[in-house]
């Protein structure tokens, strides 16, 4: 019982010496990945996160080896058998293994490796929201990609860490793109701006399901466009989604307070629309 | 004997599991590498490749655990227990094992893995030249880094294999930066033109040793400086230069032909000057 790896149809030790040293995960970070909340022992947005790495898998041209029902069975052994309630399943396919060279090999057997681990998360962060740091977006420009080149992202991240900041927002070409884990959102006047779905950001599945199936219920309107680390430090209100993150509330960026610095009236209808979907989903009370 | 790899102090077939699956190497591309070609039994260059890796190593904070005579031992009995005479040692150290967060783990133990194949290279393409592919450059701003997020490589390697291509050539801001696995050097009125050393491109050493030790001699001058792919197609020759590839003439860029399409009279003096280096390095006749 507890955190646990599976590997070829076996449960293994996370720290099981499962992979070989030339498989194209680890010599070219050449694969995609997942990352599923479990709520009450149940796989909560599973679905539009298989749909992604379908995508993710096709982008690199990496043959999809296992269906949409095989997948979620994995899922709920891993539940099963880690006997985790609440936690999170990790899950990448990689290439497989091949003598390197930088171009695919003529015959690929794609590698899937997926973890449990039992949520670790100061849930007290989403109380009185976070501070984040506005780094450069350093990244490549297939960010649309969920895969396993995440240098730009880790050490956007460790940058965050060592400023005692919850999270780093990125900067391309001026904008701020989204999180190194996350989407950002801020408010403005009632309405939600956020960066456009296109090559520089991962379409979120949490931003996908607060833009779609939340915000219209709450009479805000939606702005997919870019806008400046400036124009977000007058923002009235700003937040993080994310699978990890769920709704994180932002109160600051790079040290300065966005608006009043508390915790914004539409940041926390978001929240409770989004435990609203997760109790749905995950037939809590 | 023959192809083999190396961990944890021991000599493993290749195919061995070896590698936890929370390695950041495998989750994240969290780690660096070199490879450097062995001739006549002897590793060539190899001082330069192992101060770039702890140059790497440097800016991704990952600890160097291995002094230079320690790596350079390590080459020397990968070589003689796999009897490769003509071959190639690829090393990579990645941050090593951690539960799953992109920011840095506490303590790390940076896991070392090596491999020797023997050369299989096609040598007739030295003389003949190649063709390359113009494609859009697609990488982070760290290129400087032999880092292990290398699908931006990949995907263009693996369009110009598709074009029945050598290399694909890399275009950022209208400019050719490098190769996915080489640089690009072209010949223009007895000037060499090539992008200049920064955080987007990776200083080759093949590049590094070609302009400091091969062209002075020649009596040309060089110019670091960016050039777009129009004016490398009317250039008077063209070559990549990397550890595998070494001096390799550049006949069509696209499908256009460089100059008149044949190898150039400078690039057969630099491939000259090449061999010769490693004759004097490697004891070759």
């Amino acid at each position: 019982m507890g955190a646990l790896g599976y590997i070829d149809g076996r449960i293994v030790d996370l720290k099981e010496l499962v992979v070989a040293m030339e498989d194209r995960g680890y010599q070219f970070g050449d694969g995609v990945y997942e990352y599923a909340k479990v709520y009450n022992g149940k796989c909560f947005s599973l679905k539009p996160h298989i749909d992604r790495l379908y995508r993710s898998l096709r982008e690199l041209k990496i043959p999809a080896v296992f269906t949409y029902p095989e997948m979620e069975e994995i899922h709920e052994r891993l539940i099963a058998e880690s006997g985790i309630e609440n936690g999170g399943i990790y899950l990448q396919i990689t290439r497989g293994w091949a003598p390197r060279a930088h171009a695919f090999p003529d015959t690929v057997v794609p590698c899937l490796t997926m973890t449990i681990r039992p949520s670790a998360f100061d849930a007290s962060q989403w109380e009185t929201g976070v501070g984040v740091l506005a780094v450069p977006d350093e990244r490549w420009l297939r960010c649309d990609i969920k895969s396993l080149n995440l240098l730009g992202n880790v050490l956007g991240k460790q940058k965050a860490k060592e400023a005692h900041c919850y999270e780093a927002i990125m900067i391309r070409d001026n904008m701020v793109t989204e999180g190194t884990s996350s989407n950002f959102v801020i408010v403005k006047d009632e309405v939600l701006w956020t960066y456009p779905v296109c090559n520089l950001i991962l379409k979120g599945v949490t931003r996908t399901r607060v833009l779609e199936e939340i915000v219209p219920d709450l009479g805000l309107s939606v702005l997919e466009k870019a806008f400046t680390v400036e124009f977000a430090k007058g923002a009235d209100e700003a937040f993080l989604t994310g699978t990890t993150t769920e709704i994180m509330p932002v109160v600051s960026i790079s040290g300065k307070p966005v608006a009043d610095g508390k915790v914004g009236p539409i940041t926390r209808k978001i929240q409770k629309g989004y435990k609203d979907l997760i109790a749905k989903e995950c037939g809590l009370a």
